[in-house]
């Protein structure tokens, strides 16, 4: 397989800037929606290299973010992973075959379980969505 | 070479979290003292990565930060490499032969400028150091 930049590089990378998140968002004030989300964020200056990821990895879409309550902080670019079909066929294939080697590794597994409960459907229904707000609480 | 992470790894991981930086220190009102410092800071529980790391470059010792003025702050950990022997024989050599990817090669760039100086001893005396504040100032 021809990579963009060397595997290694982005697990370094991501093991340092990335972040996989596990969001729970609420409608009419109950808990209903679970979703995934990769994503790392640089100043916009940083672009060039989130597109080289991005390539890497094979998915992923990138982002301006300027803050306008915050006229003195920089630009920001973010490289984000909403799209589960590519959680589920990019980004967990990636990092399993080339694993995160500090603590990350730990946001990542609580990631991977989340991901396998959502393929199951197991991700719908205030029970369920308890049991992963309890996953992603664990250190 | 056998390394404890792959080289790849330890770049990608600096290109997000490393530093290398140009410090010019007054003593007496007077610019007198050049240093080159390398060092990446983690939260302390990342410390096991900084030890690898520093396995991998081949030095660079740890150091654990507490900010007794700010009792909300993580504690945290940094891998400091100062002295200029292991900054030209070790972090220099390992960069050159791994390139940095990101904008953080720019800030290389200017480290191996200065680095150069201080071995040629031209970074004593007041319009050696101006120019060292040059350098450090381009982008």
């Amino acid at each position: 397989m021809n990579f963009t930049l060397d595997p290694n590089y982005v697990v370094g990378f991501v093991d340092g800037e990335g972040c996989f998140s596990i969001t729970v968002n609420k409608h009419h004030g109950r808990l209903s929606e679970v979703r995934l989300i990769f994503a790392i964020e640089l100043e916009e200056s940083d672009e060039e290299i989130l597109e080289k990821i991005a390539e890497t990895i094979g998915c992923g879409k990138i982002y301006r973010l300027v803050y306008k309550n915050h006229p003195k902080w920089k630009p920001h670019c973010k490289l984000k992973v909403g799209s589960f079909k590519d959680i589920d066929e990019k980004v967990i294939p990636f990092f399993t075959r080339y694993p995160l080697q500090a603590k990350k590794k730990l946001q990542f597994a609580r990631f991977c379980r989340v991901a396998r409960l959502i393929k199951e459907k197991k991700h719908l229904g205030g029970d369920n969505i308890k049991e992963i707000l309890r996953i992603r609480k664990t250190e």
